[in-house]
């Protein structure tokens, strides 16, 4: 089975500038996904991840916008309503592109609750404060205030991917793995919602990984994973091996929480398996999988 | 395969009185599932539905909250979501209970353009304004004020119903059809979601009838159905014959929108293969499926 992940970045639902109503983002991740169906008749199976920053950003203020009047979610279930919110999206775009309904699935992630991450919270997320609120990791912005700060630990397991696997064989596109999962820790007998953001890149190579994928893609707002970034000497990645990025990223060549994380799932998938990764941008899918565009990454 | 699917109804997840804080949600339905690790022991193959009407009212209300300030998402996108929301919550109460990843699935199911609920929306839903807005048909409700009122059109079919059989005979437990499904309508070669709200029990029969599955077991927030309902001479229906049923559905003997709706679809289910259909309350699911509790239609 030649099993290929694509993980859409949250740019293949909203573009920059744009507010995300519903009709836009309908329009735009349809752009996104054509390049679906000529991978389907060339016998593709495909995993279909995405990114869900702006979603739950929503979510969680109009939440707090009543604040005492109805419950708020934990970020972790935010996270699940915002798996239902894209994967009906990206399950409309593609069964107007394949003509047939698209499978899209709930994804749990675990991870460790002994992750260092858990120690050192380091992605904000949601609304800005005015004051510091009394409970919980916040992280000062100039100009603009205080912001949640979450933990980021890496993902070790996908609770679901019997689910996908089985799914995978049988309908060949499935949507799963949304917002990097949602994540969980074990518990003795049970898994247990954490407040924490898992990284949809990381998330989507470790699936690749355990699909046995051939081809990882990750699909964003750049064309290339790119050399001094917006410096006047950048220069594109047209073809990279893993061993060259890995000293890349010691040296701090790519910005955390943006590109080095995309990096660093690349090397991992190419060094744990036989594949190949793509970083490209969104409306250039189909250009990168024929060679033409983006950067390719080999072990 | 034995197939039993149960439709959960939303005191499930959150009982009279309750606001619906997510540890009490939790615990409720991790409750209201006690009876699933017996019934995979004994060899059923289980599909598990849901209600989800307290949860799009409150993510309207937050929606309507900042209104103007980020995009309000259309109903069935509102329905996508908490799909997401409970699906999660089900999810995370049936690893405690049976020690493995359960998965629960979006569903999209399809209705017809042309059902006359279009033309005379019934369903009354999400928050009360004081004035009547300009735009959509709302009912007045004397001392609450106006609310919208939307189709609930009869659903046709399940489109996700593959993925549902292939997941089903592998890994036993699904949760899938949350909410009624989210509804769409076919157009040309594409789906398109409409403003609309399905039946859940409707739904479930649908479901239940296209998978040939043995029972219907709807969980709800009363021990019975029951033949004058909060009056003096109130009597529970232990055993009825679908036959007996159409005759006290066209008699009105059931109110519409709460018990009449699950006495249909269960004639409906009874009607349409070999199965047994089940009411009880959510409490009593496993007292029920022995015999000893509940409303039991047959042929």
């Amino acid at each position: 089975m030649k099993t290929l992940v694509l993980a859409l970045g949250g740019n293949a639902l909203i573009h920059e500038g744009q507010l995300g109503m519903y009709a836009q983002q309908q329009t735009n991740v349809q752009n996104a996904l054509a390049c679906i169906p000529s991978l389907v008749r060339n016998g593709w199976h495909v995993v279909i991840t995405h990114g869900n920053g702006p979603h739950v950003g929503n979510l969680q203020l109009q939440e707090q916008a009543l604040h005492g009047k109805i419950p708020e979610m934990p970020l972790y279930v935010d996270g699940a309503m915002t798996q239902g919110q894209i994967g009906f999206m990206i399950q409309q775009a593609l069964s107007i592109q394949l003509g047939k309904p698209v499978p899209a699935l709930l994804t749990r992630v675990q991870v460790s609750a002994r992750d260092p991450a858990f120690r050192h919270p380091s992605k904000p997320i949601g609304p800005y404060y005015s004051k510091k609120p009394p409970r919980g990791a916040f992280t000062h912005v100039p100009k603009k205030g205080w912001r949640k700060t979450v933990a980021s630990p890496l993902p070790q397991k996908i609770l679901e991917l019997n689910a996908i696997q089985t799914l995978l064989k049988k309908e060949q596109v499935v949507i799963c793995g949304g917002g990097g999962g949602i994540p969980v820790v074990k518990k003795g007998k049970k898994w247990k919602g954490v407040e924490a953001v898992i990284d949809k890149d990381l998330a989507s190579q470790v699936l690749a990984t355990a699909l046995n994928a051939q081809k990882l893609v990750i699909a964003t707002n750049v064309d290339f994973a790119k050399l001094h970034y917006e410096t006047p000497w950048e220069e594109n990645i047209v073809r990279a091996k893993a061993k060259g990025l890995e000293c890349l990223l010691a040296c701090k060549a790519f910005e955390e929480g943006s590109m080095a994380p995309k990096i660093r799932a690349c090397i991992a998938f190419v060094e744990q398996g036989q594949g190949h990764a793509i970083i490209c941008h969104t409306n250039q899918i189909e250009k990168a999988l024929k060679g033409l565009a983006g950067t390719h990454i080999t072990r």
